[in-house]
């Protein structure tokens, strides 16, 4: 329609119906949208592949119900974060496509499995208690169309442990580093491969950790150079930056 | 020599000369590097064509000088940032090809050109008080074979301005984003580009800019999904992370 | 009464009751208010058309209602900000008038619409989870006699969904521009018209948001030049400074 | 020239050089500049009446005097802020009609003397060591048209002081409030008038002043309803934004 | 008993039971209660008429009843803070002589009314959020032997009430002021009286209040130099100053 | 003067001059200076006795120069405080009375010699380094008419040799205890003694001292309740406050 | 199994049926667990004699069981910390070693009691409410083979109840410190005694204790030299450490 | 003498020239020190083998020069910490056993060579900027009385350097590790060895490292057990406590 629209104003000019003068004063007053602009935003999100994103805390079952229904029409592949098990029942019971990942409250509805990655994203964590956003991570890069695999409970301070996966960690092509506490494992990690690591901290430990802020603080002074971070708990948005990097 | 060593281990069982028992209990003990696990190191180095770097602040000028020289046997490029110009001068006595851009504080050493990088990375920076450490990442993205560019003072109060680029944005396949204050300018860019974006706080400003502590947790909040960010500015470390990317 | 008091002490100086010097000296001990120094405050009031305001955390709903009734006596408008669904129930018994705005839980009672404001109030947010606080906003400018207008969901991530919307943004005599997570989207607006901006910053976010600071901080290092500042989540303050602002 | 470029794109359709369709998508490839964009700024400025400024601290004085020679081409007033008395003489070597404020640092080139403004604007501070903050107020506020008056040294603890001036503070328009230390000042004035208070904290204090974060965070935490607030130190940023509003 | 222990050392010397030598050996090993040490405490305790006091937070019912019973054998009044009404209604049980202050949860047991402060302490407040803490304050003065008062509601936004209130200032001999959001009551009313003024900040406010941290601040800063500060909420620690310099 | 303006006022009402509604009006509109209320302030002073103070940094030896000899003239003893010798030198060729204390930077003029205070001041202080702060306080404390006694470097790690003075420590009237990196010295003094403790935490340390800060908060979380804490470094503002509690 | 896969390794090269040069390859890339890098941490952990131990906080009863079933197979002694009663009764099911300490919520399951502390851990706390981290910090001593006495409510001000204990004090071959509010009593503690004492920050106190900050800070910044931290609240760690100095 | 004042109490009584009561009563008012307790802290530090150390910062050459002379008369060793050459030579010049260590700026008089300690303390550095805290650290131990030895430039992010001195850090009975930026090394070194770890977080970083609060809030939560954390910057502190330690 609004391509219509400047067409037509075009089109008045080659009809002699419009002085040139007068439609580029037109011209200027048209809203953006009408000049195509908001196409970019539609084909960035088909040139990335990326699946639309629902954020769950603070919408009721209800809400959430109608924009996943909304949504679905338009995307084939769909996430819904950090949602309840009475969201997930709720979204279940509009599609059986629809997949439940407790821990991490991430539910994922995936319908179109085209891969865009290139190679495999890693997701590395350091304790157990940093395996829901680790989740969330895995969930949603899958979700993008990239082979993923998983690597748990590696901290640093068994040094061993992480060594013993170097073939792994070599392997990827991106690797997603998950940790609360001190925050040390995407330095280390990221020492021992060529690869980028994105950092994510989790709000994981008390005390001084300050609902995550050390682990962050700790991932921005990484000693190496292939480490870029996050927001605290974002799994999600790790996800997104491994698969953009991941389709170049 | 370590190779050296490891194959005597082998020799001494394959002549008899040691049991296989005896042989395993040495090889528990011999120091890693004999392992050849050094040469990961190395060979991550080369594979990434990563220049060694010096941080000037904090060492004299002979120190540097004498690092500075024996770095250059090993390494055709070689980068020294925050130096001050009587380092350089020092430096520029040493080799000819040195280059000193006073900006940033950056001497680049670039005797080998390779291109590594598969794209180009545009260092995009707000003020112009944020451009030392835009021309920190301009010139390490260069020095580690990256076609680069850039494109200055495009705050997002004048959203206009950054608009007339949107060809140059689209057109680039990293994006390192330089911006002090409020740190709005990564938000604005990654959502015009499908490009993975890689934020560089700065500590300009005044008052409750708190030495870049605002725009560093700005830039963490970012609605948009595809940046990632690193310490206050540290354009060296976005531009290392942009050219590992810009390499896959 | 207190205007009589102090008539009397001039009255008695001029029937020769009370010696000057003695007159001078009494008047130094009556208190303020019988100075009509309590009309100040009160003419304000009216001058600014500024409804009174209840804030409904902390108080059952039985104070709440008491004190709705005795402010209802000397006031035609009024405002009870972020009140439960129960507190609005209680109210709308007292008076027909109350109407609840759920988002963000205010009450208003408007039986006075006169118009103070000269100009439009637009108000802007950035994502869906900002509407309760910029509904506060809305729902205050309205109830202190503005033309009030909204433009929600206009994040600085799709900076081309704002520009569509110029002509609406110019139209605006006075904005309120409200934001969380990054907190950018002041700094852009304000660069994209010349009314004056009042920035809210909001609790929305997770992580490193730290429950507002990071949008507030970010607001106060605009380097846009027509922004000021109020306390996080405070739409209400907004509403009443725009509203101010409007009559001039 | 860019609007050339429009106006040629319309007059080849009306030509029938070019088809519309084709011209549409010509037009979209063109700069934003050329669409006229650049002119809203240009127009904001105008209309705003706002002098272009100059943040001095991190240049040179010849960096400076190059700037200030070029701005002076195009518009009548000219503000550079926190410069060294050095830079105030090589100013006005560039032009007698430059005056320095040693306090604040502000050189103000007055060339045109319209009065903007449609009331008087005051500039209120509580400690003499906030004068410098209040000054820059004061001037940028003179420079953008506006009639100014001052009211110094009037801190809280004193109170009976500020309350002798009741009749000036009334009759203001705008108010903008200086100060340092415990920053309680925009609250009592505030309380005291009917205008929008702009309040601006200062760095001036010791011990847990925290380089004036304690007088930020105070005066967001106003009871008054009529105060909003601006980053540490910005006697500019308030002026700008109070002059926007008394242009209203 | 330890008394005796001390005595019967120097009667042992005495007596010549004990050498002089052995018996400064044995003293040094002595544990220094046995010295008298303890009673210093005990003495102070007394000679400050200050009752004991049970911080209930963290209790059950049960152990504060335990606490209670054994506590009122030496002391005639005893002072339980922060209680709920289940423990209030527990202590009652036990004493009739117990009242409950709902607002702070304080819980007075006043059986000595002896007067120990020589003048009186006069509470004064700013919001009506923070008679809470202004409640605790004066009922700990109260049971401590003081005369006192209380203003509440003269928060600094409307200086002409607080200044109605003169006389009652000018009438304390010393002056607690409990103020939450900007803290700046304590200031203003510094500013208007001779005598000590104990701030005690609230956590009463949201957003950039920070618990009480903003209050806080504000009043280390306080530019009156009769102030002096306790923790946020601290009602009680500064009823307990204010009576000790109230007896002096 | 003006009180003779509020003099001829009744005058004229006596003499039928001036109807009685009239001169109310006028006396509305008269400064508060008129009233006499500037005068609360001028005795306040002379009630309190306190010398008046100049808090040289920022300020030209000039300017001290120029405010000190204004002072003199209606000020008997007069206090500069964190002077360079430079100032002191410049003073002292001022006045032969002026002495400076090089530790703490204070110059004390001290020409009236009346003792206000009832009992003694008592400066305690931890480490070496903190004796500046508690000189400024000593300083001070004098100047306003107490007598005083210090002690200094008895930090709580060798808590012996505190124990050693605790007859000088129940001989204080009032006690300042200055203290700097952990500031636990007015919680043990505090217990030891039945007098008020104003706490003067210093900015002594490195490290996690954060500038007095962890000496401020732990002075303020005190479990002893005869503990008033002011600013970092503020030994001036715990002086006055201890002359306010001395003289009661 | 992997020390046999080693051998297999160097018999193959023995018998011939591999070269030297080959092997060395394999062994490149044979994962680290197979060379025995496994066991440094077994043999660390029976060289320390620690005990398993789980953290409860965010595991379910179940998850807490079916990890104890496993852990008793191989360790002797089990440690659950931060338990709820509910998870006590499940685990007392389990095992009726189980032992359950209601402050701490620590779970003890003690079956080898051999001794490897050389001297006794006294563990000292401030207040009542420290108690729950000091118990903690005992049972995990105990359970880890240590001598264990402790010394709780000796607060610094009360310093001669403290004092009282000197003797038992300097019995201790290492002190635990636990202490919250200011956090004074391990300096106090350090000063007494020539042991090593090993600080516990705890989150007990209120308003500006800011979750234990304040104690973590103020220890952080002990004038004693013989003081270490840990994290706040983390008795369990503190214990771990002075067992590991009370074997040496 | 003061034990002469005691043995003179008591041989009174023996002599019958006080009774028992009244010499009980003189005691309790004799200083502590003549009690002897100041020789629990003389013992102590014989005990400790502790040299006497001074802190040079805020010092004048003059005025350490004379603290060193004194305190060389009864402590054979002695430590100046963070001097400049300046000092060193001054010192150098009262006794030739100064050695200067100028990256650290340790003055050492070592004199007294006895070892005390049992085993080595091992001194572990990430970068070469911590270089001078752990220089500070290898002082302070050797002087102490321990053997001692360092292992430098072992970062996290190359970790198979580390691996490499297994041996090394396996031989020693304490460790002593310092680190800025991320701070993660202890982390790694406490879960390679059995021994305690004492961690320095330093000051070395640059933008979110905010002076080193990054490093040690990343230490204090390490997930290894057997680390516990001295202030920012303290080599000395860390180096006390394992000479404590390592005496055990």
């Amino acid at each position: 329609m609004n391509q219509r629209q400047l067409l037509q104003l075009f089109e008045a000019v080659q009809k002699g119906k419009l002085q040139p003068q007068e439609a580029a004063e037109r011209l200027r007053h048209l809203p953006f949208e009408d000049l195509g602009f908001a196409k970019i935003d539609h084909h960035r999100l088909l040139r990335q592949g990326m699946p639309e994103a629902v954020y769950a805390p603070g919408k009721t079952p209800e809400q959430i119900v109608k924009i996943v229904r909304q949504m679905l029409k338009r995307s084939p592949n769909l996430l819904i974060t950090r949602a309840t098990p009475a969201v997930a029942a709720r979204v279940k019971r509009l599609t059986k496509q629809a997949r439940f990942h407790p821990l991490s409250g991430a539910i994922a509805i995936h319908r179109d499995h085209t891969q865009y990655g290139k190679g495999k994203i890693l997701v590395v964590s350091a304790g157990s208690s940093d395996i829901p956003m680790a989740e969330e991570a895995l969930v949603t890069a899958d979700l993008m169309g990239n082979p993923v695999e998983h690597l748990y409970d590696v901290g640093v301070a068994g040094i061993h442990r992480l060594l013993n996966y170097r073939e792994q960690l070599a392997s990827a092509r991106v690797i997603i580093c998950v940790a609360g506490m001190e925050g040390a494992l995407p330095s280390v990690v990221a020492g021992l491969v060529g690869a980028p690591v994105i950092a994510v901290p989790t709000s994981v430990g008390y005390g001084a950790s300050f609902g995550g802020l050390t682990a962050l603080l700790a991932m921005l002074n990484s000693c190496a150079s292939n480490v870029a971070v996050v927001n605290i708990d974002n799994g999600f948005g790790a996800a997104c930056f491994a698969s953009l990097v991941n389709r170049l």
